[in-house]
């Protein structure tokens, strides 16, 4: 496997050098919105310890993620009225992923709606900063 | 919420009355092939414990659930040499959920192929019997 990067984007967030849209922070864990979502609420659960993707992770910092993934999961059901929730987490760019960090999507589904393409567009700011305050209240209000 | 169904299609596999392709069982987890494959080696990783998806599932649970998930992707990489894993798990019909019994996807990927699409067709038996083989003896030499 390729090693880590220390340079991509999540360790930059991580480090405090780019600026996110912060849901939620603990030891272990950041959840951010993805600034490309694939439906309003798109959320980003990102262990903190250094792991290429799943196939390299340590075994402990994948349950804590798991965790913080469940309750991201019913946060987001409640905060934008979601019928439904899909979890998708991808390995190598084979498997989907862009960002060579472990990060868990965490994405709200309404009945009858795709999920929109990877389209390369930045969302609103403003968009992005009000659903982040949406699923912080119901992070809050488990 | 709605409630659990204790007649869902793996409730019945966990309790024996339908067969699967059975390539891992420990104390909390069962692992088979998924007999609509998104591609070869399309498996499940399916914890014992009764919950309907994420939503519901004990914390504990979950722990054990995403340290197989770990395991099973690392096999599958190895053994249908794929060039990525993509992970899935999906809450809700609005989500991508057909059966109302948490479950993983771990989906072995290869460059330039994409996911087939959910076809409702089987595969044939054969092919998930060789497939199953193949990732329970990746498994065991990991």
């Amino acid at each position: 496997m390729t090693a880590y990067d220390t340079d991509n984007i999540f360790a930059r967030i991580l480090r405090g050098e780019i600026p996110s849209h912060t849901v939620h922070e603990d030891e272990d864990t950041l959840v951010i919105m993805d600034v490309m979502p694939q439906a309003d609420g798109h959320a980003l659960v990102i262990p903190k310890s250094a792991s290429r993707n799943l196939l390299d992770a340590e075994p402990m910092a994948l349950g804590a993620a798991i965790a913080v993934v469940q309750r991201v999961a019913l946060a987001s059901k409640a905060a934008f009225a979601a019928d439904g929730i899909s979890v998708m987490q991808f390995n190598e760019a084979a498997g989907g992923q862009s960002v060579f960090h472990l990060h868990f999507h965490v994405i709200p589904r309404h009945d009858g709606t795709p999920l929109r393409a990877h389209s390369g567009q930045m969302e609103d700011q403003d968009v992005l900063t009000a659903n982040a305050e949406k699923l912080r209240a119901a992070l809050a209000a488990l």
